[in-house]
């Protein structure tokens, strides 16, 4: 930390530090940092998806206007089934929410048990392995079905296998884990074939012990496309067809608010689901669902799209890790990613720093993801890390809350060592 | 029972029935009456809801094509708390499917509990009162969480109070109703001021129990506007404010695959809920409820199309209860309502005769609901009642369908008693 540096230049640096802090203040700015939201721009390049709604029939003629079909279109399952890798009929397509989909998976295993299973409302204590950091709302979920949280460690290629390993082989109650296997949030982890291969192989103690993998980023590539292996396919190599859920949705694709969301796993798993499934709803928005096969037509419409995506991202990402190799690169009091794809940068600050930088920046008019919110129960033990979340602001207003945000960076490591 | 004709000429009715099911048979039909879908003319006067796509930002600068708003667009809300009687923040408007949101309510008391009870999947039993018939799918939710179904009678004016009070008075294990309270599904009747308030005022043994009030046909008149006394204005009069969940759709208003859906509630059970929802999801389709806004406006808006939508149904009813009336009417075999609004048409026949002729009736190429299905466990106790859903078929289909359920039920009937 701030090698070469004598105390009194530290004290110096700290007094310019705060005084270049204080200018930012009297800017009265309020920039919005926090969430991994579209920009306007990103939004409006499907805009066209109302183009074409003359004839709302889809195929066989059913009529999307009117009742049925409880697992989605066909063309749109198989547009996810391509997304995916998966078969149409290892898919259900369903209204805009992927993380309801999660919420209603966690449910049922609860209200009605996983493939005849006893249900988990039975069980005396249910666990879930959180690789952390990781999303919060998987852990939102957590909290609310008051299933205990145990973080996992992630590494570069993604989860601590070894840690997984032994705790899934060994504990029954632990039934299941979030995964964010491509350009994990917050992280940009993309998980290595040998993660995914662990991920199928592994014993488990019990045996509805669900992998959660939420595959939101799945084509949300910023510059070459990277590959993630096939989990179901593994899963079924291994003898354990039945362990994975595997979720996406248009979400970031489309558009965030009304998208579709996709759950899929193997037909075993399918049997059950669809039949609790036609007791839960008539069937999803398939207006919706055809308006969006209509305007991506398939995987080569959805990757030619993604591509103008990554055009209006990459800039936002590149200036943010510009603005921080900067202000930050030599200093070695922090530590970020690089990330080749997804809506995040995960930021490191010194241990027992994150809490209090977050809330001088939102003094100075920028709010982020609050502080330990990529950790399960929002207590991130060292106190280090951060959420950034570039897309949505415009460029000018990204790299003025950037330069505040390492203002801040400095500001409070500089009151903390001194 | 064909009062005034001798054996021998019940003997010949019943050959000359057989010849024309026979007929009816040759022709090799394929109707379908089984289930309350709008028709395509129906549907299409909501073409219209996509032709104002340019710009979708709802009030506040709300862009609805982004993340956020976990309970719906303040101008949905607005127009849902006019059609129901309520206050915006007593409603929640979510994506197409009200039986989802039934469900989820069911599941949330099942994992969460109630304003701060017991979760109901903590209990030994859970029962819920089922006035009969009744709506199927109400009954499919109960099945799926094993939710004890206990039978009540209906009356003209709404369930059998009496047994309502009785049994919910004293049954801990009792936590809720499920009511169509306008229109009811499939009786067709309208709850009486009287039955609306001894609901708000009776005691029950459950704290947590709930009057589950799917109010589908809430403006589904098929002549003049019937009036149905405001159940959460009674529920706080009498002292019990948090004892109703009301629900209802725009499923046959605009579309019934993708319309919108919302439920209301007192600010009690509001607060809990919405604490709950945002874990479930981060907000429902609001560029739906938009598109939905600016084509129906307000409730006279909604009158106006309603209006519309009679003008569709009402010769399908008539033309049914014609053919009932002209092939039935003097035999004194079956009975049948006379619905003012909602979708269905409920139809008794003798003692033990409707499956039969619901099986007859597919025989000869129309398929109905499946007898018993209006009954919890789809079990009528006395095989009597089918429901006649008048709304998809063209009119002529109809015509012929209701031709070949009359001789069925002449058929049924004659080999019954012969």
């Amino acid at each position: 930390m701030y090698e070469g540096f004598s105390r009194e230049q530290l004290l110096r640096r700290r007094l310019d530090i705060e005084k270049k802090y204080n200018g930012f203040k009297e800017l009265n700015l309020k920039l919005d940092m926090s969430r991994g939201k579209p920009s306007d721009e990103q939004l409006s390049l499907s805009n066209g998806i109302f183009d074409n709604v003359s004839d709302l029939t889809a195929e066989g003629g059913i009529d999307c206007r009117n009742y049925g079909v409880v697992d989605g279109l066909i063309e749109m399952k198989r547009l996810f089934a391509e997304i995916l890798g998966v078969s149409p009929d290892e898919v259900i397509a369903g209204d805009g929410s992927s993380l309801k989909m999660m919420y209603d998976a966690i449910a049922r295993s609860f209200n009605h048990g996983i493939m005849g299973n006893t249900p988990w409302s039975k069980l005396k204590k249910v666990k879930f392995l959180c690789p952390s950091p990781g999303y919060d709302r998987h852990f939102f979920i957590c909290e609310l079905f008051k299933i205990e949280m145990i973080t996992i460690p992630m590494n570069d290629d993604g989860p601590d296998m070894d840690v997984v390993e032994a705790i899934a082989g060994e504990d029954e109650s632990v039934k299941g884990i979030w995964c964010t296997p491509m350009y994990s949030n917050p992280t940009g982890v993309i998980y290595s074939d040998e993660v995914v291969k662990r991920f199928a192989k592994m014993k488990t103690k019990a045996e509805d012990f669900r992998i959660f993998w939420d595959n939101a980023y799945v084509v949300h590539h910023l510059y070459e496309e990277n590959k993630l292996l096939n989990i179901l396919d593994e899963c079924k190599k291994a003898g354990n067809p039945d362990r994975v859920f595997m979720f996406t949705s248009t979400s970031k694709i489309s558009f965030a608010g009304a998208g579709v969301a996709a759950m899929a796993a193997s037909r075993g798993n399918m049997e059950y689901i669809k039949k609790q499934l036609a007791a839960q709803t008539i069937g999803p928005n398939k207006i919706n669902q055809l308006l969006h096969v209509r305007f991506f037509k398939d995987l080569n419409g959805i990757k030619a799209h993604m591509k103008k995506h990554a055009e209006l991202l990459r800039p936002k990402f590149e200036a943010v890790l510009d603005i921080l190799d900067r202000n930050l690169g030599n200093l070695n009091i922090a530590s970020w990613t690089r990330p080749k794809g997804g809506y995040f940068i995960s930021f490191n600050t010194q241990k027992g720093c994150a809490k209090e930088l977050v809330a001088r920046a939102r003094e100075a008019g920028v709010s982020f993801t609050a502080a330990g919110a990529t950790y399960p129960y929002g207590i991130d033990p060292d106190d280090k890390n951060i959420r950034i979340a570039p897309s949505y602001p415009p460029l000018a207003e990204l790299k003025m809350a950037m330069e505040i945000f390492c203002t801040c960076v400095e500001l409070v490591t500089l009151r903390k060592i001194l």
